[in-house]
């Protein structure tokens, strides 16, 4: 089943664009990854240092397989020490809509 | 410049499968709108009650515009009710990704 999460990410004061730098950076690895449906890294437009990543994925094991990458848990182990406090992973089941495939 | 929105909204005690029924069959009226990007409609997996719809639009208009159709605004209307409290909305702007293209 598609496994689908909305990361929220809280960057120390001015290191929102490091962040996603190293975010969108290591997300090329899902480039050639077709179990990768959607990976958008945002901005809040209203709060100067949050992040929000919308995740879909075609089932939950590739995205932790993915994860697990060594280039990608350097990247994210070097982003964890910008942000305030962990991600906050919201899971979420895909319902339906448009531009996403349902699997 | 893309205009992006994630969506929480809440709904009353046995009701969410009713609103997300509804936001799915308005929101066919998004699949022959260049404009619609993304309408990804989602439920939380830890709450019962909770949709989140992740919206992204070429501009800000095009999603105003949308959304004043009057096929559509009966239907927001009657998923209102069903709602607890105003839904909130979260403005992003996209920084980049895969699986949907900026502009």
């Amino acid at each position: 089943m598609t496994h689908a999460v909305i990361n929220r990410l809280a960057a120390k004061p001015g290191r929102r664009d490091d962040v996603v730098g190293i975010l969108l950076e290591s997300g090329r690895a899902f480039d050639g990854n077709d179990d990768c449906l959607l990976y958008l890294v945002t901005e809040a437009a209203d709060d100067p240092d949050v992040i929000y990543v919308v995740d879909l994925w075609t089932d939950e094991a590739s995205h932790a397989e993915a994860l697990q990458a060594a280039a990608i848990q350097d990247r994210v182990g070097e982003a964890m020490e910008m942000l305030e406090g962990k991600p906050e992973q919201i899971e979420v089941r895909v319902r339906g809509g448009k531009g996403v495939s349902e699997s």
